[in-house]
């Protein structure tokens, strides 16, 4: 689904920002930590305090409405140099253990700040955002 | 309707994500460079070709659905400078010419980038975002 290209970009950022909205089509925005795995976009939710962690706005919004959006964009401030992927799909909770695994896996490769923290699937849940539709657009390319 | 603290934070960071939902509840998302003004936030529409200004796909839902999120948001490898401040509110066009002159001028006083590039109300829209919530959080306050 990716080219090369939009891979490395992909790989180099450090923050996507991920969209959804409720059935009222009210929409919301956090940024998240990701990893790219098998074509999909992951997060995992780190947040404290415990008991929010399954009832934050980003996981009740996915629950009622799977369509999401996720841009991935550098910001410089020389503007010839700005440049975002932009993805639409669907979002699902991880439920299997070696998704859940292989991935956090790879979110620990890409951030160094997780090796230490202790990340599971009952209290963490993981959320795979599937692209259907992709655009990546890069100012000097215009 | 922000804080000292809240300001501070604000005017230091360099970019925004606008979320948007269209009808569907389909949600949107992209970076924008923002200024505040009176309490709203704004951006103005400066990409490039000319035609595919006014038909952006931020602009569409907006015109079907003027509620809107934006999330300012510091990253850094210390995860304990993490922050953001997300508001949701509802987002208008601007066409008041002295409104769009002054968030103009406060846009070239953050972005020196605008201060060459011709910005004009009837070829480059301007939505302002009038808050309703808001919600700060940093990593080092949890």
């Amino acid at each position: 689904m990716f080219t090369d290209e939009e891979r490395a970009f992909i790989d180099k950022q450090r923050v996507a920002h991920l969209a959804t909205a409720d059935t009222d089509g009210s929409p919301h925005v956090v940024p998240i930590v990701y990893a790219l795995v098998e074509g999909s976009f992951y997060f995992v939710i780190d947040e404290k305090p415990k008991k929010s962690r399954h009832n934050l706005k980003r996981l009740r919004n996915i629950a009622v409405n799977p369509r999401v959006a996720v841009v991935i964009d550098r910001y410089d401030e020389d503007w010839s140099r700005l440049g975002y992927l932009l993805v639409r799909g669907e979002a699902t909770v991880v439920t299997n253990d070696n998704v859940y695994a292989r991935v956090l896996e790879e979110l620990r490769r890409r951030y160094p700040q997780y090796r230490q923290m202790s990340l599971k699937m009952d209290t963490n849940p993981m959320v795979g955002v599937a692209p259907f539709v992709k655009h990546f657009w890069l100012a000097a390319a215009v």
